[in-house]
């Protein structure tokens, strides 16, 4: 085999990552920069489609959560979780060039979507390109003890539930019969399983007892529901400027989501406007005035007392702290 | 997260698999077995398109490599490789799912293709299913020895390159002054890198020692190369009914091969007459006329020759008739 991606990895995860352990931000900067690289240094080949890539690379809730988790008793955080935090980006990445093309999306964090710009048959090879990046950058990975789970090993069953996921919103397009339960299911799998495999990561590669690792798994399922509630909720009401996405993607697209799924049920006359075709003001008006954003909001303040009681548990205050930081911002709406 | 593919990972590596060490027939029913059953008992979501894939699931060549190289010094296989044999057929069938894609091919393997009965949103994140379950499954081979690497953390970056050489084959599309140079490294990228893993996989599993690793590799990547050679023939030589794809698909949809690249080489008018839209019989006719197809075949001939003088470094008898059979099976044409 060439050794195109080894030589890579190589030299990213060498000069610009030192091997000592690394305070929380110094790590994420270092995500930052190796993401970048990553996607700037890819094969010539692929080069085009990653450098544009690169010019947005999100605001890595993901990463941050797996750097709090992985956190020690000193606060410090190992070169093998950034590598780690890169890599669940990564992952992240592919699945949305993936997504974009099965939502027919132009537009992803202010930019053109790849198979919009390049074309849907490299964009399906880029995702998988991406996808395999993130595999053999999370292989790499030495386990924190000898008898904790590899991360790499850990990684590819959450990823089958993302599939899964997908495969379920997309299955239930246009669905006005969808109930909150089915609802659930789908952003459990569609969103909440990478920020428990982040979680999960992040613990693995903590100090942290293995009798707590529950509170992690629990803990990152709940993080991925309450971003995915407030994401839907901002489809309802934020701007395009503001999400740096189109918004009423959803409902354009026919993903039904929880604040519609609430409408439908408190408004009876809903339910034929939306099948007659409604004008996206007016499903946004009716949403609102059903009150889909307030109940959302509810269960997004519900299960974030939650998830804060589960946070009290964590022994380390900064961890504890830097994680109800993210809980803020996954559930800010 | 829901534990689905753990459930099923476990029942189905449970009581179909006997913990003791097996024969190498033995072993390759096991790996059709696991394969069908993975296939027909997916998650309901997913089941109708898994299962329309069980319906033909291909002769394993790289399973068969696989599990030959994985026979220890007693000629036994342990069940650990009848599971990487299984996640390696798993993977390509991911590849194959998403090439079709790429290449709109309306058939393989004599049934309709997933993107021509289930659209192209669904076929692609049926490829991300069965490439995620084909990772999962590598991930609870546990290693031959301590001091040995694990299965699943060598396939990523073999995996990384096949997207390469997908996304190289897919960008030289109807690119008339390919070369033989560049040729190969698309066949040795998108097709031998497989065969390579394999091989790689069952010198891990098996109990060879360190220095012959690099024997394994080789082999992997000649096999591989012969294999694509082979088929590059088969693709203007046989019939439909025969190799159960549509024949000169390669031309149909630009994509230049061996034979291709010898006769335009040779006869000085084809390019012209390529260029204006040749028939396909037409086309075909000038290959073979050219010896497009002969010097193919020595190309071939050459290499497996060189393979087998490889091969004779093996130690093992059996081993070494069952990789020889194989190469016979890779080389026909």
């Amino acid at each position: 085999m060439t050794n195109i991606n080894k030589v890579q990895l190589v030299s990213t995860s060498g000069p610009d990552l030192s091997p000592d352990k690394l305070e929380y931000d110094q790590a994420m900067l270092q995500v930052e920069l190796k993401m970048r690289k990553l996607l700037q240094t890819a094969p010539p080949l692929i080069r085009r489609q990653t450098s544009h890539l690169a010019k947005a690379t999100g605001k890595g809730i993901r990463a941050r959560s797996l750097l709090a988790c992985a956190m020690g008793s000193d606060d410090l955080i190992s070169p093998g979780a950034v590598q780690a935090a890169t890599a669940v980006e990564l992952l992240h990445l592919a699945t949305l060039i993936h997504d974009d093309i099965i939502d027919d999306a132009d537009t992803r964090r202010g930019i053109e979507t790849l198979h919009v710009k390049f074309g849907q048959k490299i964009a399906v090879l880029s995702g998988d390109y991406l996808f395999c990046l993130a595999f053999d950058l999370a292989a790499s990975i030495p386990p924190r003890e000898a008898d904790r789970k590899k991360v790499d090993s850990v990684l590819p069953s959450y990823f089958t539930e993302i599939c899964l996921g997908e495969i379920r919103e997309f299955s239930n397009t246009g669905n006005l019969d969808l109930n909150e339960g089915e609802y659930f299911q789908i952003i459990s799998e569609k969103t909440a399983a990478l920020f428990q495999a982040s979680f999960h990561a992040g613990f693995l590669l903590s100090d942290e007892p293995p009798e707590v690792r529950d509170i992690y798994l629990t803990l990152g399922q709940e993080m991925g529901i309450i971003f995915q509630l407030a994401d839907d909720c901002l489809d309802f009401i934020s701007s395009p400027q503001k999400v740096k996405k189109p918004v009423l993607i959803d409902s354009r697209r026919g993903v039904v989501t929880l604040p519609l799924i609430y409408a439908l049920r408190v408004d009876n006359t809903l339910r034929g406007k939306v099948e007659k075709g409604l004008a996206e003001q007016e499903l946004k008006a009716a949403v609102l005035a059903a009150g889909g954003i307030e109940y959302t909001r509810s269960i997004i303040a519900e299960r974030r007392a939650k998830a804060e009681q589960l946070l009290s548990a964590l022994r380390s205050t900064s961890k504890r702290k830097c994680l109800e930081r993210l809980l803020e911002q996954a559930a800010a709406v």
